[in-house]
Order: structure tokens, then C-alpha cells, then sequence
């Protein structure tokens, strides 16, 4: 008999990845705070997340593993409605790699840092034999204050909520593709920012807010899967009204890829009850024009459903192909 | 001109890795809480730590990766003067890697927090290609709540003050060399082991405990240099009275190396008041049969000093030459 093995899969918003922590992770570190599988787990006041990033390359349009390290921590904390506050950082790094590249990445970190408003209060770093890591590895974790009040839950959400998308997607994907690719020549640049300047605010100002979640690994289709499989409730989206950038959407095509899996790292998905919607979105859109309603929740609907422009239906599965591995 | 790299040095508790700590990362994300460069940062009432495991082998005699990610991080809470709580775990994992060796790491994970009684609440997994990570590497990082009114600070220790090693020391760093090299036939197990249950009742009933911390990376050798630098308080050891394991002794002679520099996991440095240092030993015997006073703090003195079986002194400074990468 052929025995198991780990997969690139299983690491990448599949269902495979999400089948994997379900069977190898919750049946055996079973507690009801992680059993949510929320971006930030919510213990006492705090909410409590954290993040590795593997990226490759780690310079890329406008970022870099190390921006991305502190704004991907960060943004799971501001999803799940907590400000935060104080981040760890745990580099592991390759014998070799240059002391100026370690420090253009801490640079890096510092200033996102301050963005954020969040301090790096502790940390770990080490140094493996070369060929041991590919150059550098980080892990973040964080720790937020809870907005009293508030949630992002699954069983917030309720039939006929709106979702909005809080920008135009898939553009940090994108950006480490082309990176990776140098043929192609397309003057797109990550899409990495902290979310606490959009997002805290608009939790304070909304109760009527129900979810939020940062469409990463496995895009925007993965985190609306997410939705279903957490909260039973369908998600339908009218591809129309999804804000995609021109050349984002001709360099897919000539990669042969789909927007919808692409990684955000800084954009949110948010679900609101139908009546707020329309505030919540003028409110956004002072600061992300591109901000928009994509679609609803529907009781009645299984799964994933996107109305297509050309007029027709195309279910959003999670990828069940191989997506991009250490895109993030 | 050359360019300065990363060696393996730099993340071994050596002079190279507090230097490049200091120079690379502290002068970038500078705060007060970091710059105590203690085990864990003290926010607010809590204790909060992180760190990343990339042992090899992953399975070592009487311990493995997993349980080593979850005892370290909880000791360094532990001898903080803080209760631990709440673990994250972050998980990076080699494609092909086997999904029964995960499982065995996992149920190590979950077994070890059981003892240590946390919960791990939030989570990540990565899966990289075949040769950009060896095997698994996992980060945790914790939070514990602050005992009141204790704290393991430099500035607390005073002249006289009393250093304690709550067992014999060396055994994880030997344990870990021996399984890498197979050649040699000792049975020595690692010491890798929560420490809860013996250092918060001593927190608790001691308010003449200054400062603790595990000996871990660069061994206990390390911690003293780290005592020495950060109180600018000497320290005097008396090597007959350091509890090292006859068979690990013959070891180290086998070997070349020298126990004092050898990783611990499951031991705590104590530095305690002259006065109740006695009391402090007597309560730890219980638990700890090996457990001695072996030094002292003292103004007088520059650096890390040993008076040796054979009569002699001897500086014990940190590790100059090359140690043993991913000993932890």
C-alpha cells in the first residue's frame, strides 16, 4: 500500500488543505476557539492569530516578505473586528543569504510596523545550513484588542446579507506571478497594505456588519467556500459588479489563470445585513473607490454560484487544481 | 568590498547572534518591551513569547519536533513569572513529506499541550516544494497570564544572589548529536519537558525569585553571558557543583564538546536571594532530585567565571566557535 503523502495542495485554500486541517489538526488539538477556524481566534478580550510566509521570490512589486509578514497578521486581526496591537516574529533564514537583504526585509518590517501601529514586543531568529530553506522564512503572530460588540462569525451571517469586496482583486497574486515570470511585461504591483486604517473604523461605525474575512490564499472563490461551509449559507456573486483591473484581467488570460483564486493581501471580503449595505459601501469608498456590492448570501443556493457577464451560471468551487504555491 | 552574509553562527546564543540581534533587528522595530530581550515581552498582564523549531532529526530519542515546538514555548513563559494559556502554531512542510509522520508530530502537539494544559487556538499551514524547507518546520508562539507581582527582569538580580539549575543539564543538545550520529551507542534521552509544573508553584510561593530562564540555544553557558550582559552582574560557577550525567560526560569527551554550551529543554536557570536560595532547593528536590545551587552573582566580577573540579578558573564565555545548528 502506497503511503500518504503531503501535497502541494494541500497548502494552497483547497479542499484538500481544508480537509487536511479538519483531519490531521482538529481531531487532535480539539478546542472550541480553534474549532471556529477563524483568521483570529477570540480568548478573553484578545484576538489571537498568526501567519508563516513563504513567498517566493520575497522582493516583488511594491513589497516584500517582509511588509507582507506584518500586514498579514495584522489584517487577521483587523477582520475579526479586533485592533491590533502586538505582533511576534519568529525568521528563520538561510546560511548565506546577504546581512544587507535581512536588513532591507527588517526596514521593511519596522516601517509597516508603524503603519499599523503595532509593536514587535518579541521574537526568534535562526539560521539553517544552506539548502535547508529556500533564503527566508517568517512567522508572525498577533495579538488584538476585541471590539466589544462586535464579531466576525459564520453564524452572524443570514439569508439575503450583501457582500462587499473592499478593492479590486488578486493584483498580490498576480504581482508574484509575474515576478517569478519576468517575460511578461505588465506594470502591476502587489496589492499589500495594513487594512486597520478601513477596517477598524468601519466596525466601530456598523454594527450591522456580520463577517469579514481577507480573501488570501485561494482568493476571493476560497473564502466564499469558506462561507458556505461554515455558515451553510450560499453565496451568490454577479461577476459583473467584481472589481478587476484591466491588465490584471488580460495578464490571466494569457496565463491561463482565474482571477477569483488569486491571493489578495489587502483587500477584505465583508458581509453586512442588505439594509446597511449601501452605507457601509459609500462609507469604504472614501477610501478604496473601487470598493463594491458583489453578491449576496442565499439560503437557497449550494455552494458557490457567480452569475457570469456573458449571462450565464458557473459554480466557484475551491480550486481543485494546483494553485500557487508560496504566493504568500 | 565583500558583502556581508548570514552564517551559522548568527543563530546559535553566540556574541555573533546577540550582536546581530541587536545591530539588524533592535535598531529597526525598536519598543521597550522588546528590548528587554527577555523570554518573553511583558504586555500589559500578560506574557507573550515565540519561537521557531527546525530540529534535525525531527525525531529525536524520548521527544520529536512537535513536542519540542509546544515545551518551548511554554517554558519560556513559564520562566517568565507567567501562566501559559494560549499557543499558536504555524506549520511549514516539504511536498512528499508523509502525512503518518505529521500525524505522529501532530499527536505529540496535541499531547504535550495536555500536559502543559494550553490551548492551542489558532493556526497556520504551509506546504512548500521538495527541497525549499527539510521536512517541517514549525513556529509557536504563547500567551501565559502574569503571576502577580513577580518578574524575572536583568535589573532585579543583586550581588550574592544564589543560581540554581532545576536538573542535570546538556541531555536534549547530546540526545539530538547522538541521533544524528548514529555510530555512538549512549542512552541518553532528551530532557525535553514542560516546565509548568514545577516553576509556577515555585513563582508562587517565592517571592525571592529574581530571574529565571532555559538554558537552551548555546546551553547554560549562554545564559549566564545573557545574565552577565544584561544585569552587568558577574557570575561565579562552581563546576562541581553543576549536575551533569556521568554517561553524557563521557560523551562530551567522546565528542570534543563541552556540556556547559549544550541545549537544555526542560531545565530553568534560577537566580534567587542568598537568604531563601536553600528553601528554593529543598521545594524543587521534590520534584527534581538533581536540582543544585551552583554559583552566584557578583559585582566584583567580569564576565563568566568557573572555578573548576581541578582547582583552576576558567572563562566561560559564549560559545566563539561553531555550535550545533538546529539543535532546536
Amino acid at each position: 500500500m502506497k503511503e500518504e503523502r503531503i501535497s502541494l495542495k494541500h497548502g494552497e485554500g483547497t479542499r484538500q488543505a481544508y480537509e487536511l486541517i479538519q483531519d490531521v489538526f482538529l481531531t487532535r488539538i480539539k478546542n472550541p476557539a480553534l474549532e471556529e477556524l477563524a483568521d483570529a481566534a477570540s480568548v478573553d478580550s484578545l484576538a489571537y492569530t498568526c501567519d508563516s510566509f513563504t513567498v517566493s521570490p520575497i522582493f516583488f512589486p511594491a513589497s516584500d516578505i517582509g511588509k507582507l509578514s506584518v500586514c498579514g497578521t495584522v489584517n487577521d486581526l483587523c477582520v475579526s473586528a479586533a485592533v491590533p496591537l502586538y505582533l511576534s516574529l519568529a525568521v528563520i533564514i538561510e546560511e548565506g543569504f546577504l546581512k544587507k537583504d535581512l536588513e532591507r526585509i527588517v526596514d521593511s518590517i519596522g516601517r509597516e510596523a508603524r503603519n499599523s501601529r503595532v509593536k514587535i514586543v518579541t521574537g526568534d531568529f535562526k539560521v539553517v545550513e544552506k539548502g535547508k530553506v529556500d533564503k527566508i522564512f517568517i512567522s508572525t503572530s498577533g495579538i488584538g484588542k476585541k471590539i466589544p460588540k462586535r464579531s466576525s462569525a459564520f453564524r452572524n451571517i443570514q439569508h439575503k446579507d450583501k457582500i462587499i469586496v473592499t478593492g479590486s482583486i488578486g493584483e498580490h497574486g498576480i504581482s508574484v506571478m509575474l515576478a517569478r515570470n519576468k517575460i511578461f511585461d505588465f506594470d502591476i504591483t502587489s496589492d499589500c497594505q495594513g487594512l486597520a486604517d478601513v477596517v477598524i473604523p468601519l466596525w466601530e461605525r456598523f454594527p450591522a456588519i456580520r463577517f469579514m474575512r481577507d480573501p488570501t490564499r485561494g482568493g476571493i472563490a476560497s473564502t466564499f467556500n469558506e462561507i458556505y461551509l461554515g455558515s451553510k449559507m450560499g453565496v451568490k456573486i454577479i461577476e459583473e459588479n467584481v472589481p478587476v483591473r484591466k491588465d490584471l484581467h488580460t495578464a490571466c488570460e494569457i496565463l491561463g489563470i482565474d482571477p477569483y483564486y488569486l491571493a489578495c493581501e489587502g483587500r477584505a471580503i465583508i458581509v453586512v445585513s442588505p439594509k446597511a449595505a449601501s452605507e457601509v459601501l459609500r462609507f469604504l469608498k472614501k477610501y478604496s473607490p473601487a470598493a463594491a456590492i458583489i453578491g449576496e448570501c442565499d439560503r437557497n443556493i449550494k455552494g458557490v454560484m457567480m452569475k457570469t457577464i456573458a449571462g450565464g451560471e458557473r459554480i466557484l468551487d475551491f480550486s481543485h487544481s494546483f494553485n500557487l504555491p508560496r504566493i504568500c
